[in-house]
């Protein structure tokens, strides 16, 4: 099994898609192409919400705003898993998930760097121009990464040790959530996403709030009520809630939280009670 | 096979997948993820129109506004395909439908409630505190309709009967929707919903304007021409025609027919001629 | 494998997925079905882009501005691929370069005419007028391209010379991009389409640019740098480029080319040096 996971929005993924169906008969799997454009951050996130619930599995992701910079590309191996992509971050907030949840140990995971550039597969046309220079320059989901995840799907995570044109590396990008604060009467941390309904998802832990659904806390000094879900208060009402990612959420019932309680990815939140 | 739909958008049909990748082999087929959200009505619509071209499926269905309330999870048996989804009523068009072309009477649909919540099958991380919280509050789609429908789809549709975890009922919630009156020179209905072009579906039956392609009606008093087809009137202009769904429908060729006719999802709308 | 194509957004595709699963086991793969609506030549430059990436497949593709009318549905056969679709020129240039890239000749492709309109395979509800009138006069996607495509998977592409309800034939709409003209200092060509990012991607290829990276040219009279990538000029810069599809690009690091540059699709553009 292939996962997919990209901001390309159309028709990019397709050609991937090709590359990959081209070399191997692996069940592909779209997660979204419709990650916020160049977004490193945010895909980060969500990847780390929605593959850990995937069976073991090759996850090619591609949000890349360094495309065409010397960034590397690289493979991450986690437990059973592994993930295909720039060497920007994005895979390893969810590679140590899913490292812990299969057995390995959080800071154990292995990162390759794939070595040599693999090519398309697809030879120019006979009498013509396409591609009239190297392709890859801006389109290394097609021409590097999905290549890569074949290979790699092929191989097995197993082999990937010895494996031609996949390195062992020490040093890559990454990318770590910050911790929120929580003592006393009070909860400091940030908002890391928000997501396509306007909720905004802090770092906060869950459990905080977890004794006080049907009271009221102060966000940010101004009063809200922590329900269970969304539908115990008036559509258009504010709530703090506890998302299905386990961690505190602004919302509105049927509107945006985001609007609502005046934040946006990064801004810092404090809980009182 | 199992069929995906949901007003989920993106990132969390992916979570829905894989945790039925992770219980079951099936196929999976996207209807859409892009249904109005929390629009009950319109879901039902759209699904009674798509899902009669499927051979036997799991149907798995999340369009639920009450998320979180103690409204049931059910699996609706008709024909040979179930459908799983919230206690609402989504189900229900559809199913009279599918039971109907199957060989089932519309009337002899057998629902069952999905007696325990299933898990997601996802053990918390060793040292995480995810999730903190009891996890199926706000995300019922991945932790309650996934889990059930790769069930569904593993015992088979003939086995609910006996299948522990699923109860017969006889009541649930319904929606149907309403009738057109035809008589004499005039039909009125309502407009059942609007599509993504602009085309205005009425519960007015096709058969009404079938014998008048060609010739002119009133549509709330003003003439529209009646047309096979858009592209019989000039771009930009009404018309009244039969949609694929064998409905009146009000468009405009390369157009809106919702802003033309001046109409919406409920509207009432009269045909004279 | 059948790989779908249109401009229908959703919930439509889904009905065509079912049509062609009630038909037959084979791989369904979405390219996307974002296209711009009925917009046939955008649709033509962006299967030409991503088709060629796939191993031997049958192509499904539905952006059909003349359904309806009498506009023919057409299978053009192009080396070991086959395309299904309207006969308006959305399947000839691929279909050109598909046949070269499979060691058939440019101008040898094999075009059928679908005889009768396939069913759909859909009995209509004892008890219900659905559907009441011929279904297809709106939806030849479901109707005619699905059951078309999922019969050309069953046969093979290499049996529709004998195969009833497919008849060959030699007129047939044809689009063909337009040629840039290069010469001395100058290229004197026209932007094709503008992707989703707002690159104005152009018929001049990239050759003419090849050994001018690091430099400035003149677009339209104005400097802009030729870089390989966009990440080479800061954000919000305009820069010329050569794009995965190996053609020149007017584009913006992060930003929109199609604004800054001041172009749309069919605009003409001179570049010199």
């Amino acid at each position: 099994m292939i996962t997919l996971s990209s901001d390309f929005g159309w028709p990019y993924p397709a050609a991937m898609k090709g590359v990959i169906l081209g070399r191997t008969d692996a069940r592909l799997v779209d997660i979204t192409h419709q990650f916020p454009r160049q977004d490193v951050r945010a895909s980060a996130f969500w990847l780390r919400e929605v593959l850990p619930f995937f069976p073991p599995a090759v996850h090619l992701v591609v949000v890349d705003p360094g495309v065409g910079t010397d960034r590397a590309a690289v493979v991450v191996r986690a437990g059973e898993h592994a993930l295909v992509g720039p060497d920007n971050g994005v895979l390893l907030p969810v590679a140590r998930r899913l490292g812990g949840s299969n057995g390995g140990s959080p800071g154990g995971l292995d990162v390759f760097r794939v070595g040599e550039r693999p090519s398309t597969g697809r030879e120019p046309d006979p009498g013509s121009d396409w591609p009239p220079v190297p392709a890859s320059a801006t389109f290394h989901g097609r021409d590097v990464f999905a290549p890569a995840a074949a290979e790699v799907h092929r191989r097995g995570v197993g082999s990937l040790d010895s494996a031609p044109g996949f390195e062992r590396v020490e040093t890559f990008v990454d990318i770590e959530f910050p911790e929120a604060t929580v003592g006393g009467d009070t909860a400091t941390g940030a908002v890391l996403v928000v997501d396509g309904f306007g909720n905004a998802i802090t770092n906060v832990p869950g459990r905080v709030v977890a004794d006080r659904f049907g009271t009221t806390i102060r966000v940010d000094g101004e009063r809200a009520p922590v329900r269970e879900t969304y539908a115990r208060v008036d559509p258009g009402q504010r709530l703090v809630t506890v998302g299905s990612h386990g961690n505190v959420e602004l919302a509105v019932n049927r509107g945006r939280g985001d609007a609502a309680f005046d934040v946006e990815a990064g801004s810092s939140v404090e809980l009182s009670w």
